[in-house]
């Protein structure tokens, strides 16, 4: 039987400790050649594309998450679990929860394996989705004292703070600027559709991490090259999909790429993480391939056992 | 919400006189543009791909069908629709009941447009499920007064057999050989999967009209050329995707590329289709691309019905 989750059923049995664990196994299984992902493939119908990413974990599943460019207001995506012995679809899941639950899993991580292990504020800049899932997901990897969040408009950021109250059991408090949001803080999220920085390095506090999770491209960027060069830390989820942006993510070009980690490589002890209290770590999120799925499968086992 | 069928509400949902009148619909939608489809999308995975057709009926919808080529015993397919509006996820069908009735219902309008208007026996060269949904909708189209049914297996075309009589209500034989089957037939289908011609030409009688479901390439065939040389008219439901397989179809290629009539410009009244008793017509089925999709929107607004 296909198990069909919307996305009420994935936020009420995929917890931000279940998704980071999943992820950070995720990582790790990509790291050693397990989990695998070619570059997506597109169809092109009259006024979008209808797109597929696949993956495959070998040896247990194999599956796709499928969205489309229309740009339309419930754009519903679609993850799609197959079972790799039978082909069987084991498990689908419908709309945006998963996609950005996975999302903010990596986010974790890299928190996890990145910041200070003493690192307790977070300040974020958005009041998105993607800004709520990376929050929700750093409370789970550190007990966080206080978040900042800012976004420009006033009502939205203060609704955030209220949910990170409520929902998180966090103080936290809606400020007037991006400035106010990251100055002193140990973690910092960028979750915005900025195109242009949002930003300023010289803001930060020695000893900051900060996870990126908007545009990072050349051409489009809610950070702009400054952080790069004050990072002592420049780290992905993915450096092959960062440099097959077209354009190419800012961190996958000269001068920085030749320094860019990956963080399954990270985890798995192949290349250093964080080596001092004082150093800057950023993490720029591409949304490895592949780990939708994997969400997916995790989901199911656990989603299934619940009912 | 996004309805789920499984192949057990396929069945139950989507008879073969809906099914063939929804494809009617779709060859008569592509004929006039508005049913597009663009050319299949891939992605590769060990050992095998993860495959993409995606289709839009302009205005109203747009989806996709998945498969894989790993060969899994279960390999599950999937059809999904979008609203054309909203992006929303409107329905999903897990399985390959979809498919087959899909399959069947062009077949049901091949017959309906290219036999003879008294057309009532039936000969049937395979036992499979493609096979079977071929019988399934001619009987939507004509009423008819026997099958004849052979397949290599005894047993399965015995069953055979026995399933026309008890679920179409009509007199159905099992005979020893393919030329036995389709002897003095006025409709016949070729649904096997053999890669060597099942069928010599000039055992059909005059007036016959063939349906061939089964291999048609230049390399694997079910049938010879002497089929298409003996036949007065050749058509198909895809000239374009007859030519885009890889060998392409043999009645894509010279000298009967040039012969070979759209369907849908057949229904649509731009070509002519059968224009005498005598003549022996064959229709090559390719499955057009986007039919998937058509046919879960009509089970979509029947089924929602239903329930």
């Amino acid at each position: 039987m296909t198990l069909l989750f919307s996305d009420a059923d994935v936020a009420a049995s995929l917890d931000a400790p279940v998704t980071v664990a999943a992820m950070r196994e995720a990582l790790l299984a990509a790291h050693a050649g397990r989990l695998v992902a070619p570059p997506r493939a597109s169809a092109p119908l009259g006024g979008g594309r209808m797109m597929l990413t696949a993956g495959q974990l070998t040896g247990e599943w194999y599956g796709f998450r499928s969205y489309d460019t229309f740009g339309h207001p419930e754009g519903g995506q679609l993850v799609v679990l197959h079972d790799g012995r039978t082909g069987a679809v084991r498990a689908i899941a419908v709309g945006e929860e998963l996609g950005s639950r996975r999302t903010g899993g990596l986010g974790g991580v890299a928190v996890d394996a990145l910041a200070r292990p003493d690192a307790a504020t977070v300040g974020v800049v958005g009041s998105g989705r993607q800004a709520w899932t990376q929050v929700w997901a750093a409370a789970a990897v550190r007990p966080l004292r206080e978040v900042t969040v800012h976004s420009r408009a006033a009502a939205r950021r203060e609704a955030f703070a209220a949910r990170v109250r409520a929902e998180l059991g966090v103080p936290a408090r809606a400020v007037r600027s991006a400035r106010e949001a990251v100055a002193d803080r140990d973690v910092v999220v960028l979750a915005t559709t900025a195109t242009t920085p949002v930003l300023d390095a010289v803001d930060l506090a020695p000893g900051t991490h900060v996870n990126t999770v908007g545009f990072k491209q050349a051409d489009r960027h809610e950070f702009g090259t400054d952080l790069l060069d004050v990072a002592d830390l420049l780290v992905t989820d993915s450096p092959a999909q960062a440099a097959a942006y077209a354009p190419p993510m800012l961190a996958a070009l000269p001068p920085y790429a030749d320094r860019l980690r990956d963080l399954g490589a990270v985890l798995a002890g192949a290349v250093p993480g964080r080596t001092g209290a004082d150093q800057i770590s950023v993490f720029c999120s591409t949304g490895l391939a592949g780990t939708e799925v994997f969400l997916l499968d995790r989901l199911a086992r656990v989603g299934a056992a619940v009912r």
